[in-house]
């Protein structure tokens, strides 16, 4: 069964949308936070706690299950859903952030890139047909196009050619691709070029993908240059398509991106900041490692209905933190992604009500409150 | 509500008898093996999963409660159950066994212990009131007495002085415990000397105690010797109260030593076992960190029943372990706590039908057989 996108809804004051990923029989709710499961595992938790906590599609990381366990043993475990044991729809990556963010130096020809194992330093070599034959092998249901990110700022003579190579290796990948039970999709990227982004989109439309993603975007740049590349490349984007901000998931960024035409974000930053201690409120991201909440029996936040919330209070969580106790991470994980899963319907049921806007800014004097009790950063 | 104990059948070919401990109006089943949640929590596991189990008693360790969080902050917290969300039976240890095992140097007096944090290097004085009074605080429903836990061997000079001085700290215990809402028990020493277990077990007897702990054992003595200081301990102590043998947890040795008339173990093996890749299995323990399960798409176990062999394989598991993924030792966890589960339920069911010995040869030969496939060490 391939996975489906159907548009339900536009709002009428922002570009935000609603839309349905189907799956298997099922359907899920855009606009979605994917949660990521980097090495076929969301980082502490099982499969079927991701699930109650409302996820539809999970993100894993193709580099990282090229390298470990290699995809032939995932391919022979029956792909990925049965691997790991999460029968909804995983989305992987192309590898190509991860050459840029974790394998340095890397040697880029229009062949491929060229890099070096962050594990043992072996020499690897990605390129476009090896990265669409990996995902075929781990058997996710969407597929992502090899492309090249680059960093903030950027050259526009660098830009220029890195986005002709990056859609020339979209061609290679998109020839490569079988898709009897995947979809593929194509990457924009452009930087802070208008024209770039423009260029992108509209040969990668014209190559006819499944969806779309945004690339270039959290590498360094400011949030509101980050949500001008974001509008610049949407308009150029079918409205039937899904649109998918690649690596965003900071709360006011999913807001304003979802105004600007988003549908599926993804990001690390729910488990990663679990596992320093950290959580989001409504009243600002909390710091648990903070000594103030050595006697706080309360829960993390007043109002959340998740389980870590429903039985533990801060003092406990600070304590398992402190103790390097992986049941700390956990409940923190468990808090963070229920935090974006109830943050998403919000948007969802902003956007029927057409009331983003209010909610964005109503949202924006809640967390960003310096005065508010428990805001620690 | 205080902890209850009843014996309710005697083997008639070994010592082993079976029981039920009753607390806050449940019944649970002795032989019995108690997870060890040192920090206030099992180690990966939730206490829903905890309980999955089939756990009834937890142990948690006053040492490392008393230095993190600290046991007025649990007590504030309204006591360990709350704190770390467990309503069945806890137990909490004295120190003592910390004291031998991780707090190095130490000065032993009269009046009690003094060494270093091994946190912070800090200096600690421990003495028999204080460890009443810290468990007091935390709330647990069992109560041990602080006492000397010697290694092996030792001279029989040492050895008799150590025991005396811990016949005078259990009485020291025992007189500012209030036992309002826990029961206490004595810890029989005496190494491997008859004449010394005999006469703390008698001594401890006179004092009357809610239950009777085997302590010095699992401290560098080979097998048989320490089922030896079982059976010279057990003989002394009264039919009518439950015996622990404290840190012991070696498949045999359960079922060794319920023979021995044993009712109550713990050990942290299960859980740090797993933390490090390895399960138990009927057919021995295995590695996963192992090569040759890199393909292999079967359960842990065949048969088994866990969360982990239903749902996933050798395979999955080798990998998240290798990745370093939490996930793995928790599945790992959940195993091996699940086996050691099995294990005692069978030993039960062999007890009602005067089998154990039997059960005990089948298991050695399936156990330690080196040609099973599977094991490893």
């Amino acid at each position: 069964m391939k996975l489906e996108f159907k548009k339900v809804f536009d709002d009428t004051k922002t570009n935000a949308r609603l839309g349905k990923v189907i799956f298997n029989g099922k359907e899920y709710d855009t606009p979605m936070f994917m949660p990521v499961g980097t090495a076929a595992t969301v980082k502490t938790l099982s499969p079927e706690e991701v699930k109650e906590l409302g996820a539809g599609i999970i993100l894993s990381n193709t580099y990282h299950l090229w390298l470990r366990p290699g995809e032939d043993i995932v391919e022979k475990a029956g792909g990925l859903h049965k691997f790991m044991n999460y029968d909804g729809p995983i989305l992987t990556d192309s590898g190509g952030f991860q050459v840029f963010s974790l394998a340095k130096p890397k040697d880029i020809t229009e062949e491929g890139v060229k890099f070096k194992n962050h594990l043992n330093g072996d020499s690897l070599f990605l390129t476009p047909e090896l990265s669409i034959e990996i995902q075929r092998k781990l058997g996710s249901d969407i597929v992502m196009s090899f492309d090249e990110c680059v960093g903030y700022p950027c050259e526009e003579k660098y830009m220029k050619d890195s986005v002709e190579r990056t859609l020339r290796w979209a061609k290679r990948g998109k020839d490569v691709f079988k898709g009897d039970n995947q979809v593929l999709f194509g990457i924009v990227q452009g930087g802070y070029y208008e024209n770039l982004r423009k260029h992108c989109a509209e040969e990668l439309v014209k190559m006819d993908f499944d969806g779309y993603a945004i690339g270039g975007t959290s590498v360094g740049e400011p949030k509101n240059i980050m949500y001008e590349m974001v509008s610049m490349s949407t308009k150029y984007l079918p409205d039937d398509k899904i649109r998918y901000l690649m690596g965003v998931g900071d709360p006011i960024d999913l807001i304003e991106n979802v105004m600007r035409g988003i549908d599926i974000f993804d990001c690390v930053s729910p488990t990663r900041l679990a596992r320093h201690g950290h959580a989001y409120t409504m009243h600002g991201k909390i710091n648990l490692k903070n000594n103030k909440y050595k006697e706080d029996f309360t829960p993390i936040e007043d109002g959340c209905n998740c389980y870590a919330c429903k039985n533990y209070t801060k003092s406990y969580i600070k304590h398992l933190i402190n103790a390097d106790e992986s049941f700390g991470a956990r409940l923190l994980s468990i808090h963070n992604l229920s935090f974006l899963m109830r943050l998403i319907n919000d948007i969802r049921e902003n956007i029927k009500t057409s009331t983003l806007e209010e909610y964005r800014d109503e949202f924006i004097k809640n967390y960003y409150h310096k005065d508010v009790v428990g805001h620690d950063e």
